[in-house]
């Protein structure tokens, strides 16, 4: 486990099946790839039930998975606080993801305080390199 | 159908039917009550797919129940363009909705102009006063 | 003072112009009209500092006014508590401020918490009805 | 001029002179450094018209250098249009600025595309590595 980390990427996912097993409700679409200090990154396989006229997931999808690999960061770097609170989320849609292809997450947090957490989220189609989303994203962290 | 409006509550019903048949890919759960002049109101039903420990609705459900609203007030105002394309959404969750319940958006249009439309959106439990959250978004109308 | 407020315009305004003088450094721009349960109203003066080409307060002017007005609102909501820190704001531009006039902003507070308070705020140039601006803010309260 | 850019760091400065001098009202506070390949980076000199209770620059200080920094890198990455609006910002407030120091905004453009460009920038305090403001921001480009 990388220096600083609370938790291993099993570790999370573990927490993740756990306390949060509606994530998985379509099945294993996503998946945590990497934890690391500061930062995690994601996979959202391609699935039917997420997808647009045209091929390409839809914004839900990929505001989900923003949210959902904030958290992950978080969790692994304070440790498993079920009920940290996203507060704010902000999203840019750059371009329509390639028809066809799941999504990479790479989170990276900017500030990780005593109550507040606030990351930003570059989602991806596999394989590719333009940014397909932006996100930003504030989390409330209960007192201890 | 109210002054202005370019379609009417049934019309954008079955344009969503005909377009976007994924969003009622867990069955019907929203559910347009009105359109009118620069706005719209929507209910999402309570469905334990969306669902959160505690029993509440979770961010995402908010966020695609948000993001539909924008989309069907903006239908109804500038009439039947599939390819218009969300841009920016921003959300602040104030409070957790309350367990067991849907959700009502009521959608006011704040700028409806030839390339961009701006509009927020207040999220309420059904039943309930207190806001739950707070979205705003942009949206790219394809030139004509 | 209306009920439930904790200061009045005039004690807000006592507070302002001794914990930040600064905001007064061109002149006095910067009116509080009126405080309420969970609002406030404010009014910038129309100056040639604030100005873009073409004559209209520019977007920096109309973001100071509006962090100024949540400001406000949360100082007359919760009392003097000079510490309370911007976390978040987002802006959405809608129309250019009409040459040669003030803005008025108008400020409703969607939360008012124990640790955040959120709020929006609409900006339209006096006299007018459009909005030119929409913001939306969150602050973060010290412990008591 | 570095490859793919339509005006250099000298063109963009000159232009910013002619048609926005009204930046410059409190003397020479903002320095464009550098600009390059849908990025560019700038420095705003510590000026106590600006500054906080505590010797820190301003929330709408650096809401103002945010917004500089996306019009610069637009402006040479597309040429002088200088009609390019503003529609939305949004900024996340992580850290205070160390008291007595100006600020250097690195900006990197996300997306430049024909009608929209949409670009995200960090602040951090001259000397310093800690992000103190990040920001995002969309702008509408005219037609040619």
């Amino acid at each position: 486990m990388p220096d600083g980390l609370m938790m291993s990427r099993d570790e999370v996912s573990a927490f993740i099946d756990r306390e949060f097993p509606q994530i998985h409700h379509d099945g294993r679409l996503y998946h945590i790839e990497e934890v690391g200090p500061l930062s995690a990154r994601l996979r959202m396989d391609y699935h039917e039930r997420h997808v647009r006229p045209g091929g390409t997931l839809s914004g839900p999808a990929m505001m989900t998975l923003a949210d959902f690999a904030l958290y992950v960061a978080i969790l692994a770097n304070i440790g498993p606080v079920a009920l940290t609170v996203t507060t704010n989320l902000s999203f840019n849609f750059l371009r329509k993801p390639q028809a066809g292809r799941g999504l990479v997450a790479a989170c990276r947090l900017l500030k990780l305080g005593r109550r507040l957490a606030v990351g930003e989220v570059t989602l991806r189609s596999e394989g590719a390199s333009d940014i397909v989303c932006h996100a930003t994203g504030t989390y409330s962290i209960p007192a201890a």
